[in-house]
């Protein structure tokens, strides 16, 4: 449901979209990484992600094998990234993508309520924390959706469930709340705040879905309770790769990529956790490159 | 020849050899980033190469996409990379890996005339500047060498042909010059030292070699000057990576290797320029973290 009202807007919309030659989506190490290039190559990039770059990152007590800072913090290297992108003139597009849609010769992409055109893609979205519910993929646009201000509409009145995975995504929870008549949430942090009213907060875990007609029913608690819902809002940091962009070659929670970073879709990358283990800063940086230099001869033969 | 005397040693050798758990092969990038995993892990490391790291890092005048310094010289970097292993305690043996053994459970490294063995290797030698030329490899050790100090005895009374690849083996040059009766002499570089004394040097390159009953007879050079030696030393900051490893996979100038940076040999790994394009430091260090993270792994299985 939420998909396909998305999905209907880039198709009929000719309005003022500019085509980037590239779409960086994740603005860790990885995306930073491919930034520099891309702009070093006076690409037209749009870069999506957290102006704050990664959490990962910033939240490393001690760094001690990234070649060039002796035993670094986290927020140390997370400083000197931001730095470099000030002085690169780097610009971060904020928000999330919430599905990648393959227009033939370009990609359109779903950003919160936005949306952006690109040539190629480069996907640097880190990995998942956590895993999809069983079932979820099947829903999506049928009950469940990774978007609250694309989507929140369609539940007005409703009951829904939310998994909000960050603080960063409380303010939708609150949003939704505005919309919905009751709003069950479940945030798998310390310190959830407590939101009243028509909301309340769950004390286990969201651990599957129901379904009838194949339209999300409800969801089922890790404790065996089962609620039903109209709708869920799963909000996490990273969307699952399968149900990003249709066809996507996965091997397990990471994309299969070769050794130029290309995926097994034309004009699609990827770089950094999202490609496999180890989970490195170093190895994330270095797949970035490689991804944008793969970018670059990619458009040069378009 | 050169190539026999070196293959003795290590095969009856049983005196005061430390099987190290991995060598690394190179000081640029892609090895000290394998350096600072291996030596975070515990791992008992000997790590091969020049003290002064990468001469191409040195030398860049800016570097602009290397994530976390901003538009900096390449001496800054190589600054940070030293002070980064002082800090660390990483040690160094300078010198040049002039060959590798395969001994079934390990490998045997001849770096000059000493020798070192190890469970694991990982390759970041760089790329060979310029080519090996026609011929050549099929006269290592008869009459071709790559080490003055090896088999520079061999050649006493002689007359033998250098082409010496970089300034710091211009004392090899003078050394040899003191074993054989006439030296030949290529420098391909500007303000090439004239030796004077029993040494001439050319300025048409050495383009060729010429061979009877399987030995070298002598060398080619540019302007179709035909030479008559019985040795060539070929002193270059990198040995062909064909001839440095019988039975290393190659494709064209680089090392083959899969996603773990894994060569076609068991235990082989390989990191940076030497596994092809793109040439860049981001890269290096990226597959110098994985190829650590491989050789981790690997041992854990032995």
């Amino acid at each position: 449901m939420g998909k396909e009202v998305c999905r209907g807007i880039p198709r009929s919309s000719p309005v003022n979209l500019m085509l980037y030659d590239t779409a960086i989506i994740g603005t860790g190490p990885a995306g930073l990484s491919a930034a520099l290039n891309l702009k070093i190559h006076n690409k037209n990039v749009v870069w999506i992600g957290s102006k704050n770059l990664s959490d990962k990152v910033t939240k490393a007590e001690q760094i001690s094998n990234y070649p060039g800072f002796i035993n670094a913090s986290g927020q140390v290297l997370n400083d000197a990234f931001q730095a470099q992108i000030a002085a690169m003139d780097l610009a971060i597009t904020e928000g999330m993508v919430n599905a990648i849609y393959p227009m033939g010769d370009h990609f359109a992409l779903a950003i919160g309520a936005d949306f952006a055109e690109a040539k190629t893609l480069i996907l640097a979205t880190g990995v998942a924390p956590g895993n999809v519910l069983p079932g979820e993929a099947d829903l999506v646009g049928r009950g469940v959706s990774y978007c609250a201000t694309c989507d929140g509409m369609l539940y007005r009145g409703k009951t829904i469930a939310v998994i909000c995975g960050s603080p960063r995504f409380e303010h939708e929870v609150q949003f939704l709340a505005g919309l919905a008549e009751k709003v069950y949430y479940y945030m798998p942090y310390k310190n959830a705040p407590d939101f009243g009213g028509n909301t309340e907060k769950l004390t286990s875990r969201i651990a599957g879905v129901t379904s009838e007609n194949g339209r999300l029913s409800g969801v089922k608690l890790a404790d065996g309770t089962e609620l039903p819902v109209s709708g869920l809002f799963a909000l996490r940091d990273a969307i699952s790769l399968g149900t990003l962009l249709p066809g996507l070659e996965t091997e397990g929670a990471h994309i299969k990529v070769d050794r130029g970073m290309a995926t097994n879709i034309a004009g699609v990358f990827a770089a950094g956790d999202c490609t496999g283990r180890p989970y490195q800063y170093t190895k994330a940086v270095g797949e970035g490159n490689v991804a944008a230099h793969s970018v670059i001869e990619y458009l040069a033969k378009l």
